[in-house]
């Protein structure tokens, strides 16, 4: 890792600017659901236990994925459950995918949505973004440049993974307002001052996050808002003006990029589509027989030029 | 798996009942603060990467601290993120402590505080409660007896859980009012009746739960309740009558186990008294060089006398 690592905010402004898309691809491999035929041969597909051998697959399919989409994105959204139900196997195949990722030049979000208390806090950012000092050396983690966090814990339970993290130019991105229908449940509901706790999320996320110091920048503490209610976008925006938002719900789950306006308000970094289904099964909403591979990168490129379109905020 | 597995809170309250415990040993080792003398040796010491030598090492001083509790507690918690940070080895440690806890006769509570939308949440619970189907074979998971779980993104994120564990007679313990200080920030707001969200949450668990079908026993849902603030508890009882309770913030936190009352109400097995480094770092308190499982032990049988006395809440 450099000495002096760049601020979160400022390498993601500078990484959606060179790739020119705002795209953030999601992964989240379902062993019976892979691409055929990535399957891969050799020793991986000799090992008879299954949990290997689904971790192998799993990790073909994801490289076949980012092969096929990277052009189009700037990151890649990695679902941690998906690989950690494959125990260690999953852990690795975790790894080769991220490694895989910045090769191709594109940023790891990985969607962990963790919260604890402080000192676990710090344990998962030191799993995910930075690394942990033990007696016979550091043990890097998975090297993400952000992870996804939940705020139910309160603010102590944000500020230790922002600490493990900001020196070594890593962000977080906060669950505030997401794209699921039982988001409301407990994210709506209003206080005495008619204020949803949504909005209460929103401004924790703006109270921690920091820019590079310019006062222009992006922050780096992002902020995750459901595509799935354009209404709610442009209070949050206003509540967070600076923070990255990581928008899902696009596609599959019916919300439209036209309507995502509002985010773009600090500039195009600050309006992250996430996609996951609507990119990777494309190929099954195709022609019978359609290249999975072909469908996904003209699904990515669509919606780049998509969220392209929506402009820079100016 | 048995074809019918028993349900949950049976299990729980018959485990209790047997070991004549309520307590909860948790375990979040720091690969530079493990108990001396516990370093493993042979192949895992001679190993170079600093990942496999800090697992080893936490292995063997997660077995040497469930060795040293057995006698005294009913479950283990251990803490997914300490693991988490030590990769592939680090999973494969939790594995065997928690095979090395059911040796030992103890349910395995595993502290992962997960929640996502519906399909990421029941890839948790295949993770930590079931097992994943794969066109290799099914791979099992961890076999936890339960998981706490966030209730951040409302009722559709617990329910797959729920769905993925309840078969196999595993339960979930949603996070409701915690132990740390900033568990204030969002679980504390009230709503416009002046209900705080940590009873709207309990409202969720009261509902979200079942019984074994006799209507006298526990759920198979139950709530983390922090015990650092025990007017609370009775408000909780009363919105969750049937649920355990998993009780942090006793010892260090500062919270006393004599306050712990309203919690036993539905039985013993309801009041759940988890503790980690008052038991694992009794050492550090008692007289230089006192040995750390003796000191460990007496902890656990002092606390778990103490959460005896609450009695059976009749």
């Amino acid at each position: 890792m450099p000495a002096a690592p760049e601020h979160f905010g400022t390498r993601l402004t500078a990484r959606v600017a060179a790739r020119e898309s705002q795209v953030v691809v999601g992964l989240d491999p379902d062993p019976a659901r892979l691409w055929p035929g990535v399957e891969p041969a050799g020793p991986a597909a000799a090992q008879r236990d299954p949990r290997a051998r689904a971790a192998a697959a799993v990790e073909a399919h994801c490289r076949a994925v980012l092969d096929a989409v990277a052009d189009a994105v700037v990151a890649v959204k990695p679902q941690a459950a998906c690989f950690e139900r494959l125990g260690g196997p999953g852990h690795d195949a975790l790894e080769a995918v991220c490694a895989h990722a910045r090769d191709l030049g594109l940023l790891v979000l990985a969607d962990v949505k963790r919260g604890d208390i402080g000192v676990t806090a710090r344990a998962y950012a030191q799993a995910w973004l930075s690394a942990t000092p033990t007696p016979h050396g550091d043990v890097p983690g998975l090297g993400a440049d952000a992870i996804t966090a939940s705020p139910y814990l309160g603010e102590d339970s944000l500020v230790p993974m922002l600490d493990e993290g900001r020196p070594h130019g890593r962000g977080i991105v906060v669950l505030v307002r997401t794209s699921n229908p039982g988001a409301a449940d407990l994210q709506d509901v209003q206080d005495p001052g008619g204020e949803p706790l949504w909005a209460l999320a929103a401004r924790l996320v703006d109270r921690l996050g920091s820019d590079a110091g310019d006062g222009g920048g992006l922050s780096d503490v992002g902020a995750v808002c459901g595509a799935t209610r354009p209404e709610h976008l442009e209070a949050l925006r206003g509540l967070m003006p600076r923070a990255p938002f990581l928008l899902p719900g696009v596609g599959a789950q019916g919300g439209r990029v036209a309507d995502l306006g509002p985010a773009v308000a600090p500039g195009r970094a600050g309006a992250l589509v996430t996609a996951s289904r609507s990119l990777v099964d494309a190929h099954r909403d195709a022609a019978p027989g359609s290249d999975p591979a072909a469908a996904a990168r003209a699904a990515a490129e669509a919606l780049r030029e998509q969220a392209w379109a929506l402009g820079d905020g100016r």
